[in-house]
């Protein structure tokens, strides 16, 4: 079939449709009801606009943070949601979503295809302020999750606060204020019982 | 209380998990599951990204309409989601979501208060070039997801194919390419029977 520009973009967009059906281990508050990736990814790309000023030292590019809030997680479409707490199911991440990057980034027009491929590598890599910035906020939005929800999906599989503090330990080098904040949100919910010490 | 400005940032940092919990009429791919709108928004914000370059006539900023379409919905939390051709529910729905706009924002450090809110104003009042093409964006998430579902909610509200022309009626205005799109998936969604002509 010979596809024209817009056939392709089209055919990326029909498919990322299918990442409302990978449910993350994360509860959304008010329901028991697990959150989808594309509700994950929405929160974290509003909470870059949100919390952007809180980075020290850079003026980032508050845009591209954005993005790759929005395509961090489409990989999951084929790969599936690794739990980060799951060290078994991590060991193979890597090759399961390079290979569904081939694929999905590769359904866009070739120049796009380098695009999103790239701003998913530097999201992946952490090394660059918006990727570390971005790395923070998606471990900041299902910390939040979880303490409004009681530490839910804590205590479904078990997870211990140094499991949390060690997930979340980079978030001060790329904010004071945040990685404050996610201390606090730690040490409060071992207070109330919602995480083990 | 004297909430800090992280303070602020954070309770509607959390209150946004609520728009997981308002249900659209879409359903979504491959399953009989209504989208919510936190996921209509995470795909119409990566379709925005996907898409920029068929704006015809303006070099738009791309970021600004993924902002919009981040927040386009966030007012739902308190005023609900209003079915597009619903007539009636439609009378009250401006003073319902200025009132959502006003509490929902309002939690926010005054500065960004007004932010957002400014740009959720430019995106309902459809008149620049990057809140026509969000609106253009509004209307094809939609309208691809009721054809990859064979016209499901169509058919449960006896939408007529005039409707859904006039509800896409000003994408050529903004997109030639995506207004003659569109007028190719309404076509062939009445030639397969998805819509009633």
């Amino acid at each position: 079939m010979n596809m024209t520009r817009l056939d392709k973009q089209i055919a990326f967009i029909v498919e990322l449709d299918k990442l409302k059906h990978i449910y993350r281990q994360s509860v959304i508050t008010g329901t028991n009801r697990h959150e989808t990736d594309a509700e994950h990814s929405w929160h974290m790309a509003l909470t870059a606009m949100v919390l952007a000023e809180h980075v020290d030292g850079y003026s980032i590019d508050v845009a591209k943070v954005m993005k790759m809030a929005l395509i961090h997680d489409v990989v999951e479409i084929d790969a599936g949601d690794t739990y980060c707490y799951d060290a078994a199911a991590g060991k193979d991440k890597l090759e399961r979503e390079q290979q569904a990057a081939d694929r999905l980034f590769g359904l866009l027009p070739e120049d796009q295809a380098v695009e999103f491929r790239a701003l998913w590598e530097e999201f992946e890599e952490a090394v660059t302020p918006e990727a570390r910035f971005a790395a923070a906020l998606d471990r900041l939005q299902p910390l939040l999750l979880q303490y409004y929800t009681e530490g839910k999906s804590w205590q479904d599989h078990g997870v211990t606060s140094d499991q949390v503090r060690k997930r979340n330990q980079h978030t001060k080098d790329i904010s004071m204020a945040l990685g404050k904040f996610v201390n606090e949100v730690i040490t409060e919910s071992i207070e109330r019982g919602y995480l083990q010490k």
